[in-house]
């Protein structure tokens, strides 16, 4: 039988949002790796009442539920005290996790209170789980046929105590594995994707399809469970290539972090290197070229040119071609990518010029309008574009838009003379 | 009586950890913010079956219940089909829905599928929330003594919608006022604020204090509860004014955006333009000064100059200082501050030079090391700091210490001469 797994996380302060519940995010990914699946996460503040309540629902649907927060003094172990009643048990002292407490202590330099020795009652025959992140220990145990599972709020201990401690109490329980691949795509919205594979997606159990729109992108994930990790791969390897045939260039990737890391990569195999010129992006794509590490064996630099003067100073724009057509204009873009390209000495250069909004421009151009330009030593594309969303989602979509430009043509997928 | 709201966030996506609830997030502290008490966030999949069950726990406990999530035509509308069954209403066509999602195709250039026209269908007799930043549309109704609002999902969305078309819906409701105010810290690490504050902070109950690092910045935001606005905000006055002189010209402003907010709008004020040359933060500080709407106002552009040949050719860096102290270093700082101010003809300018790592550079610089410089007509002030972290951290860090001192030059703060 498959488990089913229950977060409950323990917290005014992610009901008051001043936390984000990403101990929730982080646990469902490491048990979805597991084979384990989780069908609710639960959140509730500190008060025995309803976290009471809320430990009885998940009593009911779920074989395991792993708590995350409420332990320690600042709110008197309210998680250990509510679990271990609703569960019957009795806590006991721990000598040895009060030896530890009490070590713990004694190295930061901090007075040790009365409410810290609370952190040594432990639910009777429970596991449990030493914290060498922090003070307050996990535990587990089992009764009534669901395992729960307790580990401490704070990210920077919830993550280790689960991967090094919960994982290995869970292992024997997991059964198969569920491997992921996502393949990233450009060039195309969530719900076109989705029309053309709604059909098939239906059709699927194992491996499952599923798009993910994100920062202007879209993301398939493929999801196989099977006994093995090679069996799971052998389930996902047709689906991979089926999909690589529908969408074709758009593809850009394969379990990659982004199109930077694309970009970066290919130009590092081809020996060369990229700078650009900004208006739009006001620097975005040149900070996203130089997120990664080793960016300056590719990367030569840009000019972020916010203002015609800039463009005709620093790139060489002629004050004519910016007056003729604007700077929101396909020549203009043309023209920003060679200037950098002449300034930097690269081999290749990118530029964006368009409306981010949140109005149009002077001359009336729409919010979204937007051109982006590729110089290389062949010559010069330039690509029109009509981008939408919020100004931060335009601007990061004509970045997109620009790397994906230099992504095709080092992948040799542009049509010579295309515009 | 109080109101009592639940978060009801559906999305597969987040049961796997492929995304963190962030949606959950910013309502809870919106609703705060409204008096609105938030008891239970519940998290379920893309499954109809399991929707069900949640919503009716819900409505059991709360009598508002907020979704985010599956509106739209990936998921068939899950969301507004079983919330609609839930409370017994039927979906009906709304030609002024299905008029703008037309026109939204249309202006985006995409064709319109089947699957985008569920969109138009809507809960019988509710408030539509119309969605200027996506696609599907949101809606509100009440019945059975609970008030339904659905949201979409992305967060770029979400939130928008959240604040301009259901907190108006929802501000009848709200009894008594929670007010907050954030005192935005640059310049010292939370654990020392923290330690600075714990006493009085422990004190406190009303208002409350509470200290929040984010982006190698500290958030101090106090919390005041009270019958009217004005009694709420005459609690917060006094603990202001004491954080104020407490932390001095660290404090960057309060109920502020971001650092780069107040530069914005500072220059602004006094009618001057700003631009920066950029080499360990590749274009983050241009891109940060160019995300709010209104920046080729004040913002004239900058030069990314990742390579010394860059810093040479468009920024003027003599070879000779390059080739004596490194780029790494304070006169190579001021000199690409002074060039990128030549070169743009702005009244001020910004530069950062450093190691943002993950190695050190070629001449041993240590990672972390960064020389900030700003260019004024009074002359040219170099700085010298030793940041922390990863090599995002160090970037931004490095980013926000140049912009905080094009802050403090512009409110007076720097003595002349200082370097």
């Amino acid at each position: 039988m498959a488990h089913t797994a229950e977060i409950l996380s323990v917290g005014t302060e992610l009901l008051l949002g001043s936390i984000v519940n990403s101990d929730a995010q982080m646990i469902s990914r490491e048990l979805s790796a597991l084979g384990i699946n989780v069908y609710y996460h639960t959140v509730v503040g500190d008060n025995p009442g309803r976290l009471e309540q809320a430990v009885n629902t998940a009593k009911g649907r779920a074989d395991i539920i792993i708590t995350t927060g409420g332990l320690g003094p600042t709110c008197d172990d309210l998680t250990k005290q509510t679990l271990a009643r609703c569960f019957g048990k009795k806590l006991v002292f721990d000598p040895r996790s009060m030896a530890r407490i009490e070590d713990y202590f004694l190295r930061m330099r901090r007075t040790l209170t009365e409410n810290n020795r609370q952190q040594a009652y432990l639910p009777e025959g429970c596991v449990i789980f030493e914290n060498d992140w922090g003070t307050a220990p996990g535990c587990a145990f089992e009764a009534e046929g669901v395992r729960v599972v307790m580990l401490p709020g704070p990210p920077s201990e919830c993550l280790p105590m689960f991967r090094e401690r919960a994982v290995p109490y869970l292992k024997g329980l997991s059964e198969g594995v569920i491997l992921s691949r996502s393949l990233r795509i450009f060039g195309t919205g969530e719900s076109m994707v989705e029309s053309r594979l709604r059909e098939r997606m239906n059709a699927m159990t194992n491996p499952t399809l599923a798009p993910y729109a994100k920062e202007g992108e879209v993301e398939l994930r493929i999801t196989a469970k099977a006994d093995t990790p090679e069996q799971a791969a052998a389930l996902l390897d047709p689906v991979e290539a089926g999909l690589r045939s529908e969408f074709g260039a758009m593809v850009y990737g394969v379990d990659v972090g982004s199109l930077e890391e694309v970009v970066q990569s290919l130009l590092e195999e081809k020996g060369l290197t990229l700078s650009c010129a900004e208006s739009c992006t006001g620097g975005l794509t040149a900070k996203r070229m130089t997120d990664l590490p080793g960016a300056s064996r590719v990367f030569r630099g840009g000019v972020v040119s916010y203002t015609d003067e800039v463009k005709r100073a620093a790139l060489g724009v002629p004050a004519a071609l910016l007056e003729e057509h604007g700077a929101v204009s396909a020549p203009v873009a043309k023209a920003m990518a060679e200037g950098v390209r002449a300034l930097t000495g690269s081999d290749l250069a990118v530029s964006t010029t368009g409306v981010a909004g949140p109005g149009p421009d002077d001359r009336g151009n729409p919010v979204g309008l937007v051109y982006v330009a590729l110089a290389a030593p062949e010559g010069t594309l330039v690509r029109e574009r009509y981008l939408s969303g919020t100004r931060g989602r335009i601007r990061t979509s004509a970045a997109s838009t620009a790397l994906d430009l230099v992504r095709q043509y080092l992948q040799g997928l542009l049509v010579s003379g295309e515009a």
